[in-house]
């Protein structure tokens, strides 16, 4: 045991090196330019498995960019588990709100600033370099292990789906773990038992054929930019609910034991605040903040634009504007269906004097896990050896559709050992890994393995 | 008269070669970046009017982009007109919908495609050739001129009163006769007596410090773009009027006269919308589309932005959303006074969870000049002699907030003898002129004078 750990805390300066030179690789898996460096990163994985020692390592065809494979099988009897992460990142932008540029990674307070440092790639690395861990000491896992790490998983995974079934019988497994999850609070280690899912749409309305004079023809023609306020704004009523008809119906209540277990978590509001920077929060009305991350849907805008938006004041009426509309879904809803009555109703609302074309982007779906699997239970002693202090349960606002995927298409289970700190910045500017979380983490993942090994019969 | 007629019809060449020099200047006066352009404009203007014999050429400061003066003072007895025009032009984004660069003056189809042809470099100029044909074929002019070009007219004449008040000599005169309105159909000769003011802003709402996750905080902090939308949104009822409470207060009603006159000018709607390229038009009920355009108020969206607006589906709730809004105003209703009532209600409504800034941009004054005057008849008749139709009096949609101020600073009456074909697209891709509106508003201007002039008393 002491071996394992003596090896962790000796490499810590070539971990973290290593982590650095995987974070300086612009794998951005929305933007077309980037497909070459999404390309490039899935290589770089390659090789670092390759270098464990792992077996049938493979950069394996999608409909879009790859996925890597590796896998060590030497344990018979023992379960076999996928490591599932994800070496895609989201764009950067706004870039000029970074304090050091998003892929050259900096080391300061104890954190590593870089896209990506948390979601996903530090997490995946603290897995090679868990299985390292023990390859390097005892020449041996405890258990059989798969790793699948996808270049998608940041705009919706969207071969995933199929890709599990082509390749069903090379990510048979007992079950999944998946460490893009992150802790309650930053001294809170946790484990992740519910995601949402997700429905994300772009909506593009025309008006006249090109922009035209506010002055010359204002009052005259439609301006898109109203009909697009106009139809955003009634998707939602006073009390934050969405107005969208049959939206909530599939939502799955919340049950007594939940909401208390939820009331009982360290929640502290005003520091929630401060590090979002915002006078007051916001929400749909009825619930508590947990309860509207954890088990309620949302309708967000994450993107709107139009017409004129430089400097200075250009009169006119634009020809278009559009908005990136998405939903984050929750037990039992179905993100097609979902889509769907969100399309419908935007077809139904839509003035006669604008033109819309409507795109789904991406579709997820929610997930719940039972507290009572092994490896759940595994991976608490584990995060409890490695940190010294209890774990909690919580669930996850944010969507990893694939952990759906793997329960409808695999069969598996799955297990969300997460490391991000509560305040990573996730898909903004200054996402960040806590140090600690991240040498805490390889000795966790490391304890995981032994922790799911069943004992030998002599 | 024949030597008048017969020098323009002999200098069409250089009269285009010249225009087309104009325009290849890129004096966008919203940008800053371009501010040495405005100022080289304003000197191959002041080079010109020298070029041509005026007297007392001057390029004179104000607190922003420079107007440019020139004057001609010797018809003793005779009526002194002011010439006003604009020589910065609208920035001429979207590019890529140009299908020739905005600042490579191209001539296609009897037409001169460029940023500013029509507004309003092209109307200025033509005054200027009208000018040059009276001094080069008889050595004088019929009545005293002086030119007074502005280089801020596109971002609402910020310094202009402020000019006006200090140059209250230098601009002393009978009337101001502008050219920078438009026909109302393209062999209507029009005689714009009616403009609209107007008054805009830009919102900017903040929500988070920063763009954070919409699935780790989707439902628990608000999202500026929704509070944006729902805002804008309840600024107009289902009849779009618009329900800022006072807003429509000071609006003189449409006269029964006015409304028969409008009535029977050739609207082709059908047409109309062809040009727009909208399946149905769209504005404030109760009103037919020209008394929409002329005496009733607006509010538009002429700019919206907030989020990630790139390709693909980034999971973000921003943390920024601002908009454009700008009104157009009629008679008598007051600028500032509009302007006031738009803040507070914006600051009344505006949700406690974001942080707004408002900012004013521009401000102008709406306007009515009689029809009796002088000036008008005699504007009338030059229109007549020049293109051989009867004119029409019709209003503008659009805002030349100086009429308003020549009248109360100044005391001038304006004449406003618009050379703009009505499908010129001011402030649009594709801006063009139609020359042979360019030619005949040379002659136009050129008989104008003469009309002018009072008969000598031998």
């Amino acid at each position: 045991m002491s071996a394992l750990v003596d090896y962790i805390e000796a490499n810590r300066e070539q971990f973290l090196a290593g982590l650095v030179e995987l974070l300086t690789i612009p794998s951005v898996s929305a933007d077309p330019r980037h497909t070459a460096d999404v390309r490039a990163c899935a290589e770089w994985l390659a090789g670092q498995i390759r270098a464990l020692g792992l077996d049938n390592v493979q950069i394996l065809p999608t409909g879009g960019h790859p996925a890597v494979y590796g896998e060590w099988l030497e344990a018979p009897g023992q379960p076999t588990v996928l490591v599932y992460g994800h070496y895609d990142v989201q764009p950067p932008d706004p870039l000029d709100e970074w304090d050091t540029p998003p892929f050259q990674p900096a080391i300061r307070d104890g954190r590593v600033f870089a896209r990506g440092a948390a979601d996903d790639k530090g997490q995946v690395f603290m897995h090679l370099k868990a299985v390292e861990a023990h390859l390097r000491t005892s020449g041996r896992l405890p258990i059989n292990l798969k790793f699948i790490f996808e270049g998608e998983e940041e705009i919706g995974s969207v071969h995933l789906d199929e890709f599990m079934r082509r390749y069903r019988d090379l990510l048979r497994a007992d079950m999944v773990v998946v460490s893009d999850t992150s802790w309650f609070a930053n001294d809170v280690p946790s484990l992740t038992y519910g995601l949402r899912g997700l429905a994300y749409f772009q909506v593009d309305l025309q008006g006249p054929a090109h922009d035209v004079h506010s002055g010359q023809y204002g009052g005259a023609v439609g301006n898109p930019a109203w009909a697009l306020v106009q139809m955003l704004a009634s998707l939602k009523d006073e009390q934050d609910h969405v107005t969208i008809p049959g939206f909530y119906d599939a939502v799955r209540p919340i049950s007594p034991q939940e909401r208390n277990a939820w009331q009982e978590l360290p929640f502290d509001e005003p520091a929630y605040r401060a590090m979002l920077g915002v006078p007051a929060l916001h929400g749909e009305q009825g619930y508590s903040v947990l309860e509207r991350l954890w088990a309620r849907p949302t309708l967000e805008i994450n993107g709107i634009w139009g017409g004129f938006t430089g400097e200075g004041s250009k009169t006119i009426i634009p020809a278009r504007a559009s908005a990136k509309l998405s939903c984050r879904l929750v037990p039992d809803q179905d993100p097609e269906q979902i889509a769907d009555l969100v399309e419908e109703h935007l077809r139904r609302i839509c003035p006669p004097w604008v033109t819309m074309t409507l795109t789904r982007l991406s579709t997820g779906k929610p997930s719940v896990t039972s507290l009572d699997h092994p490896g759940v239970q595994a991976a608490l002693r584990a995060l409890e050896r490695s940190f010294g202090k209890r774990a909690r349960f919580i669930r996850g606002g944010g969507s990893i559709p694939i952990v759906a995927s793997f329960q409808e298409v695999l069969g598996l289970p799955a297990v969300l050992m997460g490391m991000g700190n509560a305040d990573e910045r996730a898909h903004a500017p200054n996402e960040n890994f806590v140090l600690d979380n991240f040498f805490g983490g390889i000795k966790a993942a490391a304890f995981l393995w032994e922790e799911l090994a069943q004992p030998r019969t002599e």
